[in-house]
């Protein structure tokens, strides 16, 4: 689509149809501009759930919801399948995977994906866990694996299928923990008659002296108890070397035997090509203005976690979590509205919502604020922030379901193996590609 | 896992996850036998409902159902994800994936897979529709062609993308033909707001002079008129020629140009090499007794869309459809028992429950023995008996969520692409390889 094609309003062009792209799109809706999104995938992903895809208790359709039908009302919106290949930004264009499309102000909203941070056999052998087809990937193995260990006779070649070690001991690794280990607890003797719960090891692991490190002093105790009472080995102070795929050895020569290594102890920003490179920032991160405007750039905009606004009062920019994403989302909104009509911008600021995190069947821990609280409550809480979060009533109500099902009988998910683990999904294509194998 | 394992016990191996197996599995529960299932998957498919899957109105994890979940509490049941390669039938082994196998008795379960009776080129192009991976396939393909679609500027170049072409109007053919129809008239536009409802071509194919030729007449004519009414254009008395991926041509000269041909005309029984050439019969069935035992065999039974009892009173054996399997499942269950006991065998009788068929949104067709109707009642039929037929609790709700949002909407589905669709996925195995691409 060029803009010739609605030449009557500026056209803006979001890339990526995460939190922030959405909310750009949403605060569009009945102004005068034309609004053409891009992404690689067809959906919205809903983040936050993807432990609960790899785990096989939620179906990848219940954390997706479809961008062409999100925003089928909206008459000034327009989608394409497509990944942009350079940003052409002296002729306001883009390469991208479906031809060349012109715009007048541009939205970088593409994400963040797993930080390996430069250890190539960790990259090579271990799962990151950051888009759907990754989760299904992890299914897929963990399921595989279990599968794998059923075929062993001897207890001792069992052991590398059944040890789980999580790197990366933030909200991703302390929900995946907690969900291996309410399946172990619950689930895995029935599922496989042939193993027993003390054979299935699982590893909380970060190079940090606790886990929930960005969160308040009680939720990173109260989420390291809960674990513990769960049987989660926590391997703080802890800083991986390197993995083969079948050993995981530790800094100081500590090492574990294990097929199941995943990895979420770091992000980092997707660019596309074609900014100066004098713009990226630590964590491969877009340095912005205070209106989310990439520094140098009268029109192109970066958000959410590609975004690095670097002020006085955020030296580092802001943390990666879906709230920035959406508040920049509704700010970059107004502010082409704004800068189109000749008005004043309006500088961005956060307002900190607060933290949750969930760890097994019926706990989390919650920061709002100056309340925190970790338990039951702070769970109930989580549950009902994650259903309102979620798009559509649809997807509310069959996670709703879900969740209850697994509630009353621990047994809720589905598991199944729709294909083969894959070594590695290419981070930057919907497909599958098998390598090296 | 050998006999020797658990040898109090003679040990029944069930080659298959289907309707058939399942009901084998059940009726030995609590007897004095072991059980192993085999399937090359971890879930039994609920194979009436594929077509929403392939439409994206349900998740392929609403109609599967985990193997191991759905015997867990059996106690004397055991699942080993693996495809048989080979039945030794003079030592009572099987060659598998995951090793040698030996039986006590066998009960081959395999299904069937698409017969495309030989047209090399209409395999090669042509989309299937058979299993769970062959449905998700089936919906990328859609879909993705829906994306191109939206890119071609000419009019006339959207034209393949956008005409479908069913070969085969059996209840496959007629149900998918009625989703696919009922998807343009009411959702297309608001997804796809560059494309135009008339733009969209369906055609039903079939060899035969009629709809649902195994119904009754009254069956055929109203499921016909329903298509015609949706918009549907039916081709019968029209041979498929052959199709290269862009073009279908029919004999006689007529051609249509398409990228999305499913073929659903016609199905093949999937035997395990090692069986004696002498017991195959037409369609690729294995011959056995009035008990389902294979011919010329003690202990190997052969049930469902692979088995053909033939006998006077069904010289072609019995349809391919679900309640002969699980009929047939429940007999060889029953009789298993009988010969350890040494007790009377008891001879197959199938007792024909009737068909159904859905057109749309919610038009049906019945024929209940003498008591034939259609229209929406029948369709309220149509919905009890499968919600009742599929496995699981919440499987049964969600599905049933699901179906009210889209009465409702008419919008109910997800449409995710998850992954690029491939070419072909081989039939005998849960892996997707890109063949030819």
């Amino acid at each position: 689509m060029n803009k010739s094609d609605n030449s009557k309003f500026p056209l803006v062009v979001i890339v990526g149809g995460g939190f922030g792209g959405l909310e750009v799109a949403r605060k569009l809706a009945n102004k005068p501009v034309e609004v053409l999104m891009l992404d690689k995938h067809n959906y919205h992903t809903f983040q936050p759930l993807l432990y609960q895809v790899a785990l096989g208790s939620l179906e990848a359709e219940s954390i997706a919801f479809s961008l062409r039908k999100n925003f089928g009302r909206q008459r000034n919106f327009r989608f394409r399948i497509a990944e942009v290949t350079r940003i052409n930004s002296e002729k306001n264009t883009l390469d991208t995977s479906v031809g060349e499309i012109a715009y007048d102000y541009l939205v970088i909203a593409t994400g963040s994906t797993t930080n390996f941070f430069g250890n190539k056999d960790v990259e090579h052998h271990a799962m990151p866990m950051k888009s759907i087809p990754e989760a299904l990937n992890l299914r897929y193995l963990i399921f595989q694996n279990f599968e794998e260990a059923v075929l062993q006779k001897v207890k001792d070649e069992r052991e590398a299928y059944l040890t789980f070690v999580l790197v990366g001991a933030g909200p991703t690794g302390v929900e995946l923990a907690g969900a291996i280990a309410e399946f172990r607890n619950h689930v895995m003797e029935t599922d496989y008659p042939e193993l027993k719960k003390d054979e299935v090891k699982i590893y909380l692991v970060d190079f940090m002296p606790k886990t929930l490190a960005t969160m308040s002093g009680p939720a990173s105790m109260a989420s390291a108890d809960y674990l513990k009472k769960l049987g989660v080995e926590l391997l703080l102070n802890t800083k991986v070397e390197s993995y083969d795929g079948d050993v995981i050895t530790f800094e100081g020569g500590k090492s574990i035997r294990t097929k199941n290594v995943i990895w979420s102890a770091g992000v980092m920003g997707v660019i596309p090509h074609g900014l100066s490179k004098g713009v990226v920032e630590r964590g491969n991160r877009i340095r912005t203005d205070n209106i989310c405007r990439v520094d140098g750039s009268e029109n192109i905009f970066a958000i959410g976690d590609v975004a690095a606004m670097i002020t006085p009062e955020t030296p580092k920019g802001h943390p990666g979590v879906a709230q920035v994403a959406i508040q920049m989302g509704d700010n970059v909104g107004k502010n082409i509205i704004h800068l189109i009509k000749n008005e004043p911008t309006e500088p961005f600021k956060y307002n900190d919502k607060g933290s949750l995190a969930t760890i097994g069947r019926n706990k989390a821990v919650a920061d709002l604020g100056k309340i925190k609280f970790q338990g039951f409550f702070a769970w109930l809480v989580w549950i009902f922030v994650h259903l309102f979060s979620l798009l559509g009533t649809r997807n509310k109500f069959i996670v709703f379901l879900n969740w209850m099902a697994n509630y009353l009988s621990y047994n809720g998910g589905s598991r199944l193996i729709i294909r083969r683990f894959v070594k590695h999904v290419p981070p930057h294509s919907a497909d599958y590609v098998t390598k090296g194998e």
